[in-house]
C-alpha cells in the first residue's frame, strides 16, 4: 500500500519514455525484497486520490462534473475496504501479506485488524497506530495553506483554476517532516544555490530553498489539493486503537491474528520509534508472532522508501518464512 | 535581546489594564534571574521589526508612505550595531551582560564578537552560531506562505490590506517548531476542541488544530508581514561562522573575550543542543571562560521562555559572578 501522495505505480516501468521507475522499485521486482519470481504483488491508488482510483477529481455521474468539495472525507478504514473488494474481485481469498510505509503501513495495520481472515502476515514500516498531535499539527498547517488560497474556491476550483501556490506551499512542509536534521544538513547544509553570495532579498538562495520551491512545484502538477486535504485528514483521522479497541493499542491487536515485522527508522521523526514499540508490545501483549527492527538511518522519515540491504533481507527472510509456513498448514491457500 | 517576533516590552507591565507581563517578566524583576534591584535591564525592539524600532511598516521620509517593500533586508550585524547606537546614546560604555535566547542568543553571540570591548559577558541561550538548513527550511516555508498570498502585492500592502491568510500560515509553521512532540502530546494528544467526535470535514477538530489557527490569527493582529520576512531572513543568513571566522566557529571567537554561559535545552529540536556543544567547544579552544548546562525539559524551543528554578539560578550566579569580578578589576565600569 502507497503512502500519503504515493500511487499504484509501485515497480518497474510502464513507459520506455518514464524517467522514473515505480515508488517502490527498490523493493519489489526479481530477486528483490518482495521477489516478483515467487510473489504476486497488488498495488492499487487509494480511494479518494487522484492517481487512479476514484477521488475528488473524478466525475459525478449525477452532475457530469467533478466531485469536488461534495467528495466525502475518507478514512483509513474506507480505503482498505475498497482495496479489499479488488482483492475478491480478482478472485484471492487470503494474502500471502499486507505491506506499508507510512500511511501504506496505517493501512497494512488496518488490514491486519480488520480482515484478519484474509493476511498471512503483515508489514508496517514507518508508521504509527495514532496519528500523533505533531503530526496533525503539520498536516493541518498544509491544509490550511490551501485553505487559505483564493483559488481554491471551497474546493470547486476544476474549472477556474487549481490553488497551486497553496497546494506547493502544502508540499513543502510535508518534505521537511519526510528528512531528518542530519539528512539536510548532509545534503544541503548551508549552501547556496546558482549564486556566490547571499542576495539580499527573498529569492532560493539556499539549496534547502530551491530544493523545497522544487518538490512544491512538481506537486502541483500532478496532485490533486482536494485529495491532498483528504489523505491528510485520514491519516489525522487513524486511530487504531480508539476504532477497534475502545482506545487501547492492546485490545485493538486482539483482533489480529498474523505474524508481524514491524520496521521504525533511526531520524524518522514523524513516526518515530517509540510509536512502533509501543505497537509491538500491543502486539506482544496478545500473543502475537511479531519481529520488531529500528533500523540506523539518517534519511529521516523517506529511509524506507531508500535502498537498504538490511530491510530487504528482512523482508525477504520475512515473506519466505510466512510462505513456509502457510505450505505447512498444508495448503496453497494463497 | 529578543527573539524572532519579540519586541521591547520584556517585563512588568505597561498599563494597569495589560492582559500580560512583558515575554521575560519570569526572567527580569526584583530578585529574578535578572535582578532589576541590582541591575539595569535595557531591552529594545530590533531593527526591522515592527513593535517600536524602524521597519518596513514604517512610513519612509521620502514618500510619507511605508517603506513596504523599499526596506532593506537586515542582518543580525546590522540589529546588533542599531542596539550599539541605544546603548552610547544612553552613555554606557560597557555592559554587564548581553542575554538572549533563539534569535535574541545570535545577538548575543554577535555583540560577544562584533563589540567585545563593550560586553563583560554573554548568555546565549537556545540558540545556534549558524542556522541549520532544516532550519532554512521552515522559515523558507513560512516566507512561501506570505508570498504566496494575493494581498501580499509584493510587500505594498498597506493601504489594499494585509497578507493576513499568509502569515496566520507562517506563524502556524513557527509554533510547531517552538514545541516537541512529547510538549505537543501534553498539552494536546488527540483531544477533541468542542465537539464528542470528528467532523469529516476540515474544520479544527482537535485541540491541536485549533490551537494552531488562534495563535495564527492573534499573530496576524500584532505583526507585520514585511518584518517577519525580514526577521526569518536575518536568521537564515545568520553565520557568525561565516562573518567572523572565515567559516570556523574556533576563528570567529578569537574576537571575543568575555565569560560565557550557554544554555540548551533537551527538547528544543529547532537549535537542538549539540548545536550548543559546538559553539562551546570553538569559545573553548580560544581559552574562554565558558559554562555550558543543558537544561531537560519536554516543551521545545519554548523552554527557555518558561519557568525555570534552574535557569533562574544559573542566570543568578553567573551575573554575581561576573559583576564580582568586575569589581576586582577595580572598577564600576559598568
Amino acid at each position: 500500500m502507497h503512502a500519503l501522495t504515493g500511487d499504484s505505480h509501485a515497480a518497474g516501468f510502464y513507459e520506455p519514455s518514464d524517467k522514473q521507475p515505480g515508488w517502490w522499485d527498490i523493493m519489489i521486482g526479481p530477486g528483490k525484497g518482495m521477489d516478483t519470481d515467487r510473489y504476486f504483488v497488488i498495488c492499487a491508488n487509494v480511494l479518494g486520490g487522484c492517481m487512479g482510483s476514484t477521488g475528488p477529481a473524478s466525475v459525478n455521474p449525477a452532475t457530469g462534473k467533478p466531485w469536488g468539495s461534495a467528495f466525502p472525507v475518507v478514512t483509513i478504514g474506507d480505503m482498505v475496504a475498497a482495496q479489499k473488494k479488488l482483492v475478491e474481485h480478482l478472485g484471492i481469498t487470503r494474502l500471502l501479506s499486507v505491506i506499508g510505509g507510512s500511511v501504506g503501513g496505517m493501512q497494512a495495520l488496518e488490514w491486519a485488524v480488520r480482515f484478519p481472515e484474509m493476511v498471512a502476515s503483515a508489514v508496517p514500516l514507518a508508521t504509527t497506530t495514532k496519528h500523533s498531535a505533531q503530526a496533525i499539527a503539520f498536516n493541518e498547517v498544509a491544509r490550511q495553506a490551501i485553505l487559505a488560497d483564493p483559488a481554491f474556491c471551497g474546493g470547486d476550483y476544476y474549472e477556474s483554476g487549481i490553488p497551486a501556490h497553496g497546494l506547493a506551499v502544502a508540499r513543502m512542509i510535508g518534505h521537511i517532516t519526510y528528512l531528518s536534521d542530519e539528512a539536510m544538513r548532509e545534503k544541503f547544509d548551508r549552501r547556496l544555490q546558482d549564486r556566490c553570495d547571499i542576495s539580499f532579498d527573498f529569492e532560493a538562495d539556499f539549496q534547502v530553498e530551491s530544493y523545497l520551491r522544487y518538490q512544491g512545484g512538481k506537486f502541483v502538477d500532478r496532485f490533486d489539493a482536494n485529495s491532498f486535504l483528504r489523505m491528510t485528514r485520514a491519516a489525522d483521522y487513524f486511530n487504531l486503537e480508539k476504532a477497534w479497541g475502545n482506545d487501547s493499542a492492546v485490545a485493538a491487536f486482539t483482533r489480529a491474528t498474523c505474524p508481524f515485522l514491524v520496521v521504525s527508522y533511526t531520524s524518522d521523526w514523524l513516526y518515530p520509534t517509540y510509536q512502533s514499540k509501543a505497537m509491538v508490545q500491543a502486539m506482544k501483549k496478545n500473543g502475537l508472532d511479531v519481529s520488531f527492527v529500528e533500523i540506523e538511518a539518517s534519511f529521516g522519515h523517506d529511509a524506507f522508501l531508500l535502498p537498504n540491504e538490511r530491510m530487504t533481507k528482512l523482508l525477504q527472510g520475512f515473506l519466505d518464512r510466512v510462505h513456509g509456513s502457510l505450505h505447512e498448514e498444508g495448503g496453497h491457500a494463497l
